[in-house]
């Protein structure tokens, strides 16, 4: 089987570039995990996985990883991204990634209550709640982006 | 390099939710998928892989899953979804997902039929086909998901 | 740890199908990756990792790949797929993915656009860039696709 991650931390970044894909490239490199391969999962926080906020992963690795992000051509739009882990007493926890056109506040609110949804779908004890989010007002090609990368 | 699966199921479930992303992870939920790390692949069955309709697999793991899934927010539109995995005589196989506004029924002769195009397309012989599907009419927020985990 | 891929080739192709996942199949199958399980990633060249052209991988293997795709379904139009590997001295390198309607020519000259500017917003010198390709034009369903798996 393929090892389960053991920690995590949540991160966001936005930034403009000249196409789509390099203006999501800016905003990975902004978040720091612009050097590493993501493999997108959906998305679960392994039991016991460990909150670590100055995780460093080598250039090239594949990271499994929870995101949301949202690309806008439209100037002036403002856009955001939110990633929020829900973390229960002593089970695995939940994942959730939003992006849309709102404010980061806005999106922080969103992310909570799916956070919350998705504990009470489960009938689980939510205990903590980590969220990274981030808001950027479109000049050309704008992204934003919000992530849970899940390491080892 | 990364250890190939060697066994699979089949599953589908529907779901309402408060957002689209929380509609899925219902789904996910009812088609008992809905704690584990989801790997999106793009789809063989690998050589010798075993049908386990039993197959339980642990919270948090990272799962190759070949899925296909559908959210409507239009009240009283029915959606559904589909997989089918295409299985050779002694060789690998083919999976193939199906998601749209149709009916179960409509669903799998679609999957049926694209699981045949792509035997066809490899000159290859189809000795069963499984599949796994399910409709779902929308009330609020629906997501219609089938799927097919891979394991160890 | 996910083990970091060591080679790497670079494929197009391009196909019609009966439907659109099935006109992708038949662009894998022309690209020659259309028996594996890609785990599409996002999108870095580990440090080290070695130009394979002729990089043979058995079926049903899970298989780290970047890639650009589209399915159009309007007879006559042209559409194209390209990626691009931008290749540093001795670090790791970026791999861009872009599909649209545009002529082969068209992608190849975007995509090294879009390596350049992904090397320039890290401040990293360009040795070199492998590209590959596709231009199709529509009579049904069809579809173009570029990749780079990355293997072991």
């Amino acid at each position: 089987m393929l090892p389960t991650p053991k920690m995590y931390k949540v991160v966001a970044g936005s930034s403009e570039g000249r196409s789509s894909l390099t203006a999501f490239d800016g905003a990975l490199l902004k978040a720091g995990i612009g050097n590493i391969n993501l493999i997108r999962v959906s998305s679960i926080l392994p039991p016991g996985a460990v909150y670590k906020p100055d995780l460093e992963i080598p250039p090239g690795s594949l990271v499994p990883t929870a995101y949301g992000s949202i690309v806008c051509k439209e100037p002036g739009k403002v856009i955001a991204a939110a990633v929020g882990v829900g973390v229960s007493e002593n089970n695995f926890g939940v994942i959730m990634e939003y992006s849309g056109y709102s404010t980061k506040q806005e999106a922080e609110e969103t992310i909570r209550k799916m956070v919350e949804e998705a504990f009470a779908l489960r009938g689980m004890k939510l205990v903590d709640v980590k969220i990274a989010a981030v808001e950027h007002t479109v000049e050309k090609i704008g992204c934003a982006l919000a992530a849970v990368p899940l390491w080892y």
